[in-house]
């Protein structure tokens, strides 16, 4: 490929749904995936959900002819999940994890532990230099009440506000993921509108796969019907975005995804579908960094409607602080008036009948334990509050920016 | 200054030591600080340790005149303690939390709830865009013995990469802090070498201030003797660090640290001494880039220095981890043994007497709160395993490069 004029660079992107004792037939789908990748050999595969480490070094040795690069990022209790094969050589890699990713007590959602983050690796091709960041945003539980909207926003935003300064050295950026957002959500239009990143499916010449690019659907043996109902095609929420930074022009020339069962088997490769783009990248003269400028005027509401909800997500969050702390005082003063009893009932100062020796000490088990609770939350909360207050700044901060240029 | 052929630029860093019931006379401290900031006229001023957001207002409305733009950076409980403030418009910002720092059961030293970053802030002035870096590192508690050396360790590589990856557009880049590392030490070694960063200190054509440069000395009233007793002088741990990106040339004119009490009072202004750099930085052609190449083999031994402590860090984690694991684990054992003989007894299979209540219902809350403890503690360190472990092999993936390099 040394020297050509124009670059072809396939990329396949998939959530795969990798969870250790919770993914139906982890084991076999995993390698199902390193057999098909094998097959197809791609020059760059973005993951997500690879949870377990044996899975990815298991896909490593397996790939390892095909793709010898690969990066696996590692964060949070699980890890991110995020991981890269490339055929290409990785220089460098740089992890960037969210400043809030849910909430550590909605145990049944889970997305706290696994510290969802950013990965960037750095590759040269023919001398061009690939930024290549590979992602998962937190899921969304619930599209008609979406407690998490404030905290996707926020990551969009540390995404956005990542590629945007790590980026400045690239000729072009790549950005394939789970992004849990579908195509007209607040989240992509601000990460798209700040970043000036294009969506493959969008500009793609050419597209064969599920219908309207979904990446979520019906038809998938594994996916959960019941969320699906509101949607009978399905939903696209898995990405390849792109942008040529300095004077390079990008262009997708075929878009694919999978659909369902994966080829001559009875189950799909995940409960997500693959993505997976061919673009073309040329040499150009000064072409680039067009878009954004033509965008502006839209991307000033875009900011404003994302700051809005980064906005309730605060009220939100300061509103539990506050619950949260009164609940660990409550506790306290319980503690403190049981301290009092005893030492009453010790100076001999008690009138008539103690309280039981067992539900008097219960009682105290109980208040420490919600004391510690309280405290650990209301610690928690003012983190959180903090974070949305930093991002609501930042986004401020780029709002009269947008609005001072000319 | 516009259209100048050098441009002269001074530079303030302190650790301002304002903890907010902690720090002694911090309230006339701050305005002591403020006062001085104002009379001296400095052009970018670099904060740390400010954890009060009332003392950063109250700074922010003080100075607003004689510096117009500032940035105050959230995270974690307390916050980041970090700000900046400016002559010159501040164009963007950027905060990257350390992925570790510190134990939150080490209450006694408390790094851990202060969220330590580092914050990125874009300048331009005449034309040249300034990053400038502000942050603080993980607290060294025992020379002899610093069980902190892993994770400031991790943070001074995480601040590298931070640097490398963000700075690629700057003409300038500037950091300031307390790195709470001696000049001679791996960190330190690290941070320059990978970043290719000079030391103010070392550089600069006038130095003026404590011997050696020294930020925390015996003089200070605030300073704790005992800790200071190995180093009669003091220790240097704050520093200013420069370097140019482009076609521009960065020296350092001069060097100040302040010498114990500010100037006609009876208290200093913090128990670290300030640094005052004047840099002067030019234009010119295709000079910089250099002092990376002529440090490189000797950068191999500082990574692969670096990397040993990062793994002699991972090997005590690990046994962390697997002490609060079998920690867990025999609580829930005891747990379920107790639940069993609850079962017996209700089953009437109970032979002679029973346990007493009261005893048996406290061991029963003793073994939950051990149970829910250790699991917290298991899951802190099986992350603190994952972060060393990436930092690891991204140090590993460094080598190779340097190795590789002709």
């Amino acid at each position: 490929m040394e020297g050509a004029p124009t670059l072809r660079l396939r990329i396949f992107d998939l959530n795969c749904w990798a969870i250790r004792y919770l993914s139906k037939r982890r084991q076999e789908r995993v390698r199902l995936i390193g057999n098909m990748l094998l097959r197809e050999g791609f020059d760059l595969v973005l993951l997500q959900e690879v949870w377990s480490e044996q899975d990815y070094s298991d896909l490593k040795l397996k790939l390892g002819g095909c793709y010898p690069f690969s990066h696996y990022f590692r964060s949070g209790v699980i890890g991110s999940g995020l991981c890269v094969f490339s055929r290409f050589p990785i220089l460098d890699t740089l992890l960037y994890q969210y400043s809030l990713n849910g909430y550590p007590y909605m145990l049944q959602h889970g997305d706290w532990f696994c510290g969802k983050s950013v990965g960037l690796v750095i590759i040269k091709i023919s001398g061009i230099v690939f930024n290549v960041y590979v992602t998962h945003l937190h899921a969304e539980y619930c599209r008609e009440k979406d407690a998490y909207l404030p905290h996707r926003l926020v990551q969009a935003w540390e995404l956005a506000q990542f590629i945007r300064h790590t980026s400045k050295a690239a000729d072009v950026v790549l950005l394939g993921g789970d992004l849990n957002m579908h195509p007209e959500d607040v989240g992509i239009r601000l990460l798209r509108g700040w970043t000036g990143l294009r969506d493959a499916f969008a500009e793609a010449a050419h597209f064969e796969g599920c219908e309207d690019g979904c990446t979520l659907v019906p038809n998938n043996c594994f996916t959960v019907k019941s969320e699906l109902l509101p949607f009978p095609l399905g939903i696209r929420i898995d990405y390849i975005l792109y942008k040529a930074v300095s004077s390079f022009t990008v262009k997708c020339e075929e878009l694919k995804t999978t659909t369902g069962p994966a080829p001559g088997m009875d189950i799909p490769f995940s409960d997500h579908e693959a993505v997976m783009a061919t673009l073309h990248i040329q040499r150009q003269g000064g072409a680039a960094g067009a878009t954004l400028g033509t965008t502006e005027p839209r991307l000033v509401d875009v900011v404003t409607e994302a700051r809005t909800e980064v906005c309730v997500g605060l009220r939100a969050a300061r509103q539990q602080r506050y619950s949260t702390g009164r609940m660990a005082v409550l506790a306290l003063l319980l503690l403190l008036l049981q301290a009092l009893a005893v030492l009453g009932a010790l100076a001999g100062l008690a009138a008539g009948q103690p309280f039981p020796k067992l539900s008097f000490s219960l009682l105290a088990f109980l208040a420490i334990g919600v004391l510690l609770l309280a405290t650990g939350l209301h610690l928690f909360h003012t983190m959180e509050v903090k974070m949305l207050q930093g991002t609501e700044e930042q986004m401020q901060m780029a709002l009269r920016a947008l609005q001072e240029r000319p």
